[in-house]
């Protein structure tokens, strides 16, 4: 899977378990509910200023982010 | 610290126990020797998709890579 898609799913994922609405997400992380909804579907190359803004709004860090097995075995992934 | 200083310390830290030089860190990642030098200057708002590069450039999962104690308390940092 594409590293853009494996980072939508991961926000998806930890959205739902904070039961967050892309909106309450978008306004917790200062960015557009549109843009959250593109991220969330693997449409963007996310900078990693706008990972951390999303990640401070679950609050969960970049270790816990990226602390999954979506990102496991990147440097073997297709 | 900044988000993007972190990155590049990073970066740097795994390029040089890999005994990589920027040189060769931006042939193996397809990027140029410059723009790793600026990244690992944490001049560089980097995207996902070019972190994915470098990491498996490094031989590390994005997991391994963001798995340091510099990504711990992002939701807490300044």
């Amino acid at each position: 899977m594409e590293i853009k898609s494996k980072i939508g799913n991961r926000i998806k994922e930890l959205r739902e378990v904070k039961q967050m609405s892309q909106k309450d997400l978008a306004y917790a992380s200062d960015l557009d509910r549109s843009y959250i909804a593109s991220v969330e579907n693997g449409q963007r190359n996310i900078s990693i200023v706008n990972i951390e803004k999303i990640a401070v709004a679950l609050g969960v860090s970049l270790k816990e982010f990226f602390g999954n097995d979506k990102f496991d075995n990147d440097s073997t992934s297709s």
